[in-house]
């Protein structure tokens, strides 16, 4: 089998291993230990030697020449969202395991370990935490936190873990100087480097994320008995806001943030009366934290002006602002480099989305790989990847390892 | 008793016949059988001939020279939202009565009758068919249409009305040649007269009212890996439709439309993803049907501009359009001149609410007598309305009837 092969086949059983909807295998189910399952038995046919965490992470270990030495890790999730795509997370994991594959079949003796990982309820469908997995690898999360989380049965994580654990797991905590440098691929579940028709996308760094909730409160009445004039109306003010910060974002601020506003409700919500309340979310995302702090100002200033051009109150509150993660600089040459050696076009870019890279980037020297997928949809059945563009980010992966165990 | 005390006794007696929140007496039901009687005690009490129809719209009889004249009719209903005030419809009928109570009182001999009409299910809250009552009694529905109406627990209006009916009831049908006039004291509903500080309201007519259903589509996606300028988002083209006709109709209709976005669904509706479709409802009104067809054609106009700015696809569908009643000229001079003789400020106005006026204004002379309310709150049971309104609009009502008979 060619890699290419190796890599399509891999993906496909995992596609069907699935609990519903297109591929649905949520962290810590029966459905979720069938596809680890089946990852390890590929991984031990590819010769490496296979452990699992306390938590259900798994391990795939080639041993490099100088035990000692940190390892280079490569991988991602396992675990997927309900009715998802075969590919986020997957692929990352199936693309490390082929590297592993092309070093044994290249004959190239590393100095390093090197390990393939894949990671368990990245996602947080299970349990409502995403990059739970990761967070137990860093000691973010430990056996103590697993009272706090519940499942839709509203079992904890402590309940469920027993059921689930491998009866050989591994401590699933690792210090700071076990790991040499940890490499991430994943499918850009975004349409940038398709539009720009580039091979790679590097991470320059996961964005700062700021999540907001509006309510504006007005006054009721019957939508026919009161003059426009007369109203205060919280849905036009609503309107006004939402344009205006939208614009003033896209004009400003078209490549270096985001801002979307995804559920919206108003009260009473009746056709024929005007509302008296209306409540809805802003999510803000950029690389530079200056901008979110920029933009968040602005929000609140277009907010207080709209208040009083509308005779409403408007509450902005923020719920939640995480900095953002930089990837490593110089594995993110190491990846350039490659990419530039195999002929292949690549793109810098943030990722507006969470990924394991952003855990661990915080103790091991980081960074991540994207490639395109079709017109950026994820988390639905219809995500689709070209085998061509996986094998391509394969060897870039590949190629990237070569270069890491050489420094 | 005073005028104004029999009036606010009356109110009173029918805000404690409530079957749950605030006053809630739902068309058809017990609790609206033990309003209905109520309202025939007093109608009794003060010498009325009382009959009841077979649709439960009540008559009250005061017996004018002239026997083969036509009647001058007044009157509103007396079902109930749920979760009501005390005002809305209820004014209108015990006022009527009090009109009978001073024209015996002061000795008055008209030479038309005068009857009193306390009308069921103008709300619709039972049948789902709002002016139900009324139009039983201009032939707009007929006994041939009771098995077309069902109730919340799912039976007919067919199956409901034996165990409803009085046993005495009269046929609901009234010709046109029957009537003289028809004359409906209602709150207004909306805050226009207290806040120009008017004693009275006089309608002009009863709006115009189109509805519209507006589809936005667009692609869904992850709010942190799409930039915004590759979105097909429908979230921020729905804001600049809305404010954009909005603000529109404020600004050159202020006193001539209204329009209300009441309301707004996203879908998927989560906080982290690009919404891939919204719909939203538009309540548009005015007294002119010109001017609501100049709207619609500007709404779908500005529709098609922003589908193209935002790359969305938009439907505008226009679900009803219903045209405006004018109220009788002839009735409305009267009704001012009496509001000049008793010194009280009226206000011409249109009522962008539906009424028992309307259904009765296609075969009679009809007219609306609009008394002010706090905040112009309705449908709630913080309506109010102050005693003194309530009495100039009564002896308002008196004086009109007066005029009515001598021509």
């Amino acid at each position: 089998m060619s890699g290419c092969e190796r890599i399509m086949a891999d993906i496909e059983s995992l596609k069907q291993i699935t609990d519903g909807r297109g591929t649905t295998r949520v962290g810590f189910t029966e459905t979720y230990r069938k596809g680890s399952d089946c990852f390890r038995k590929s991984m031990e046919q590819a010769g490496l030697k296979v452990r699992e965490d306390s938590i259900g992470n798994l391990y795939g270990l080639l041993e490099g020449e100088d035990k000692d030495a940190p390892v280079i890790l490569s991988g991602s999730h396992l675990d997927t969202v309900i009715n998802a795509g075969a590919y986020d997370g997957i692929a990352g994991a199936v693309c490390a395991l082929e590297a592993a594959r092309m070093i044994k079949d290249n004959g190239v003796k590393l100095r390093h370990s090197y390990e393939v990982i894949a990671t368990n309820e990245e996602e947080g469908t299970g349990f409502r935490q995403s990059l739970l997995g990761s967070m137990f690898v860093t000691g973010d999360l430990t056996e103590d936190d697993t009272d706090k989380f519940r499942n839709v049965e509203g079992k904890t994580l402590k309940e469920v873990l027993p059921g689930f654990r491998a009866k050989d797991a591994v401590p699933a905590l690792r210090s700071k100087d076990e790991v040499k440098a940890f490499l991430e691929l994943h499918i850009e579940q975004g349409p940038v480097l398709e539009t720009a028709g580039k091979d790679i996308g590097i991470v320059s760094s996961i964005t700062a994320i700021a999540w907001m909730t509006v309510t504006i409160t007005g006054f009721a009445g019957h939508a026919g008995t009161v003059p426009m004039p007369l109203r205060q109306d919280p849905m036009t003010g609503a309107c006004r806001l939402i344009d205006t910060i939208s614009a003033h974002t896209l004009e400003n601020y078209a490549n270096t943030a985001v801002l979307t506003v995804g559920r919206f409700g108003l009260e009473p919500g009746s056709s024929n009366t005007i509302p008296a309340k209306c409540v809805f979310t802003i999510d803000l995302r950029s690389e530079q934290m200056e901008i979110v702090q920029i933009l968040i100002d602005y929000i609140r200033k277009t907010a207080a002006e709209v208040a009083e051009k509308f005779k409403l109150e408007i509450d902005v509150n923020l719920e939640s602002l995480r900095d953002p993660i930089s990837m490593d600089l110089g594995l993110r040459g190491l990846i350039r480099q490659s990419c530039d050696e195999l002929g292949y076009s690549s793109h810098e870019m943030f990722s507006g989305a969470g990924h394991d890279a952003m855990i661990f980037a915080k103790q091991w020297p980081t960074a991540m790989i994207f490639i395109p997928c079709y017109r950026g949809i994820s988390h639905s059945p219809d995500e689709y990847v070209e085998p061509e563009a996986i094998i391509k980010g394969a060897k870039v992966l590949y190629e990237t390892i070569l270069k890491v165990d050489k420094q």
